[in-house]
């Protein structure tokens, strides 16, 4: 099954599961000893010892998982939930940028006609079963509820790990006409798959914030454009608000949603370990789940007949902010989109030297407060570091490790020369401002580095999806860190068999900071944007066991 | 335990815990043939059959718990979830009207500092057992998760029924000096009680919306602060927003949340039983918490002294929705305020009669959107219905059934006079608008609409608040529908002593449509704002069988 936060996963075998749920027992544990470290590192902080401590230990291209985690962690993003294994905590930051993501994505989706509904979180067996591909692809990490007080319930209940099942019965009682269609509803919950694998924050949690859409519409057509109306939104969360280049494309039969009819992507990349990673996904569910829970109408060309409905279904996660934070993160911590930042631009009083009377120091600050009105002002979500007891060093390092786009300084020199001064967290560049310019500059500024940090990510992105035509260069491609596109014949069995054939004697760091051997390469989508050069009449898939011709160029990766 | 949505409850013995199911389960199934019921209504009506099926079938006056089930259904409001008892759907009207309040409550504590946090829904046993009272308040009613796939859990954890157990294990970790304080966090999600009591639409569900505020002070003052400013917003939401007017009180020890120090809560009256409500609590919790999850930090009066902080919780659910409609709807159905309803004006275009030719009939349309136009412009939410194959009069009585404040006709008769057609759904007042005063005149009486429906609950509201100081004239009082200020002595055993005295032989209907004796009364709350009548030095307890000296006026009645 493919999703908005997992990629596909199938029954794994009972020996499997035991190793998974040890490997998680490890990871947690590994992950409770940075988190531990990095409170600790906090409450040296607190007593304000040595500047560079406070920062992340390690380096992202050395030890990237290592470097996710004291990211997320010392950023305030999430903490662990150390009462029970594979769930995080959201802390402030992570939720205001998750709000603005919302709240951008709602109002188009409102604008489109989509209303907001809120669904009962539990789930009846009865009503999973309908859909047998579904119940199949979930059933593994669906959490039962027996008991209620001391009492065990007559019927056990799930907790949701999507809500097909639940809604679509409703579905069936609340469409009586096809001038119902088309009928949308939307609603932003957590949902619950208690994985087995390895757990990441944010990128798979055992819990997560989602928005689902499920929609019905009268014919294919009409549930296709949506299905790409939807998809447009989920790369323009991506693209205009975390600044992170996505490849929209298609699922193959292998990766598509459990018992859906096909899959739209928008697929990343982390550059740092080369890996593909889905973004979000939005379905065409075709007729399937309609014929099981008898989602009709009458035929607007047919009077009298019945048909079933054509539905939808589609979720953004916030699993957008780890890759976010993959993608942009540097040596000094977070690095922050400024669309997406809850501070834009911090103010930083410096120059306060202990010959300065305390007038001085008190007209200074006022000074700065004046500025800092100006510049909120000018729409940009700026505050001031007036934290007694820091030095403007600690500082820096504070609001850097914290991701700030947009460092300003100011002092008794710059003062003197009516200029603010500098320092953009994305590229380290310094400058100063006049300020006479400041209600423009800024936010220029702020736009500057929005589009930088694209740029830079589109760039590395573009040059690192190759087109490859040639099969011995395929697995040299993925141990430099490459996604690779080539000719496939969208065989199941072909797929899963390239899969097999692209493992890597190389070690490397996995997603969970361990060294093994890599991981072969999976389907990451059908680009609908193909490579310029069009695949020949008759060409082979490029599978060297494969005899068929090719369809399609399709994107292949080591992937999350 | 006292909350947000729920009134006291304390654990049922075995026997009336069964009796309770079963009283559950016949009401589920009287409420899924109302829904059945009004499914098939719908059925007739899209057949566009009569006019008068689509209203309620029942009298307020007469049946009000059918009453109520047949508004929430019909408007659309909720429907039933069949598969799992005592949960419910919230449709787009009800999350419309969330989402409103959510808005605005939102912007206000944001501007008091509040922060955004997501926890986990589940809560390990370990955390839940640290507070005593607390764990004894909620552990009759937590769903317990025991399986996740086809294995069993190795320690069950419990989906939440309120978070300070998930919560105050991170603020003892996160809150390291009294320069974090104040700590406030809040986030928005459902949380789980399995009931045993019945169920009933907002009022009373196995999970519910809603918001959780949890503070950190550094001392009793400025905890209590906080709690009152929280109570006072959620005055706000009933009386600015919903249109429903509440006394604001602090809840004896009897009707207190479970673990806190003292709760302060808005008190509802719904007229037509004359039953009090709670609307909403905001909980000081004292240093009950903080002692127990060992959130301390260094005493800013005492250097090297460690303190305990002061904690707040505090909620407001969707069972406002309930109240709201409780109140202002009528034999017609729902009644919204303007603030709160998605469709502030619906515009009809009627008398377009037989005779006229298709042209005219599109020309006078075509005015209507003009007009349509002008009142959005002038910051309405208004819409027009044109849906074709229904009389004018079935969409006034379709429109009405939804509770829309205020209907506008258009017709060739209006166009001939420049004048448009209204209605108020609250008192039926008809009367027409010269269309060049349609942008001030429109939002005017939209505001009078809200002001009168406010000011009419108030008055009942005050009307039915009787002081009592003869205990005889107590049960009448709360027989025709009172509740009552008494002298009280604030002995919790005296309270409970008052329940069974004031029990009824009176045969009524019940908040769940049953007819019984009535049941005695409880108390609401300590209004802030006492009687005029001061309490005369010495006056006695009301409780004729109590000798205690009355403490002060409490508020007493029946009650959800």
């Amino acid at each position: 099954m493919a999703d908005a936060a997992a990629p596909a996963s199938t029954e794994p075998s009972k020996s499997a599961l035991k190793k998974a749920e040890k490997a998680a027992k490890m990871a947690q544990a590994k992950a409770e000893k940075v988190a531990k470290a990095a409170t600790q590192t906090v409450a040296v902080v607190g007593g304000k010892k040595a500047d560079d401590i406070i920062g992340i230990t390690v380096s992202k291209a050395d030890h990237f998982a290592q470097w996710y985690q004291e990211v997320v962690l010392k950023a305030e993003m999430i903490d662990y939930y150390n009462e029970i294994a594979g769930f995080y905590i959201l802390r402030p930051p992570a939720m205001y940028i998750w709000n603005v993501i919302r709240k951008w994505f709602q109002e188009r989706i409102e604008h489109m006609g989509v209303e907001e509904t809120s669904f009962p979180m539990f789930l009846s067996a009865k009503s999973l079963e309908k859909e047998k591909d579904h119940v199949e692809g979930f059933a593994p990490e669906l959490a039962w509820v027996t008991k209620a007080g001391d009492k065990d319930l007559e019927v056990p209940v799930a907790v949701r790990p999507t809500s097909e099942a639940v809604m679509y019965p409703y579905y069936a009682k609340w469409i009586r006409s096809h001038r119902d269609l088309p009928f949308r509803l939307n609603q932003w919950n957590s949902v619950v798959r208690w994985e087995a694998k390895q757990t990441t924050p944010f990128l798979r949690a055992r819990e997560f914030l989602w928005q689902e859409g499920h929609t019905a519409h009268v014919s294919e057509k009409a549930a296709g454009e949506e299905v790409l109306e939807i998809l447009e939104l989920y790369a323009g969360v991506y693209e205009q608000l975390l600044a992170v280049p996505v490849v929209r494309g298609r699922k193959t039969e292998n990766e598509k949603f459990a018992g859906g009819y096909y899959t739209t992507t928008v697929e990343g990349y982390i550059p740092t370990n080369g890996r593909g990673i889905q973004g979000a996904t939005s379905h065409c569910l075709g007729q399937n789940f309609s014929k099981m829970f008898d989602i009709t109408v009458e035929d607007p060309n047919q009077k009298g007949q019945h048909m079933h409905v054509w539905q939808n279904s589609w979720g953004l996660s916030t699993r957008v902010i780890g890759v976010m934070v993959m993608i942009h993160g540097d040596d000094k911590g977070l690095v922050l989109p400024p669309r997406i930042s809850k501070v834009q631009a911090i103010l930083i009083p410096v120059g306060l030297t202990a010959k300065m009377t305390a007038e001085e120091k008190t007209a200074h600050v006022a000074k700065c407060d004046v500025l800092l009105a100006e510049i909120k002002k000018a729409g940009v979500r700026a505050d001031i570091d007036v934290r007694e007891g820091y030095t403007p060093a600690w500082k820096f390092n504070d609001w850097e490790l914290k991701g700030v786009p947009l460092r300003l300084e100011f002092g008794p020199k710059d003062a003197a020369k009516d200029v603010i001064s500098y320092a953009r967290r994305d590229t380290g560049e310094k400058g100063t401002i006049p300020l006479a310019e400041l209600a423009t500059a800024v936010p220029a500024l702020l736009e500057t580095v929005q589009k930088d940090l694209y740029d830079k990510a589109d760039k590395s992105f573009r040059e690192h999806r190759l087109v490859i035509k040639d099969w011995s260069k395929v697995v040299p491609a993925l141990d430099n860190k490459n996604v690779v596109l080539i000719p496939f014949c969208l065989d199941p069995k072909c797929e899963d068999r390239i899969k097999d054939l692209t493992k890597s004697d190389e070690v490397t760091e996995g997603p969970d900071g361990q060294k093994a051997p890599s991981m072969g390469m999976k389907s990451l989508c059908i680009p609908f944007e193909q490579p310029e050069e069009k695949l020949a009449e008759g060409t082979k898939c490029l599978n060297p066991e494969c005899e068929r011709t090719a369809n399609t160029w399709v994107m292949f990766g080591r992937s999350y």
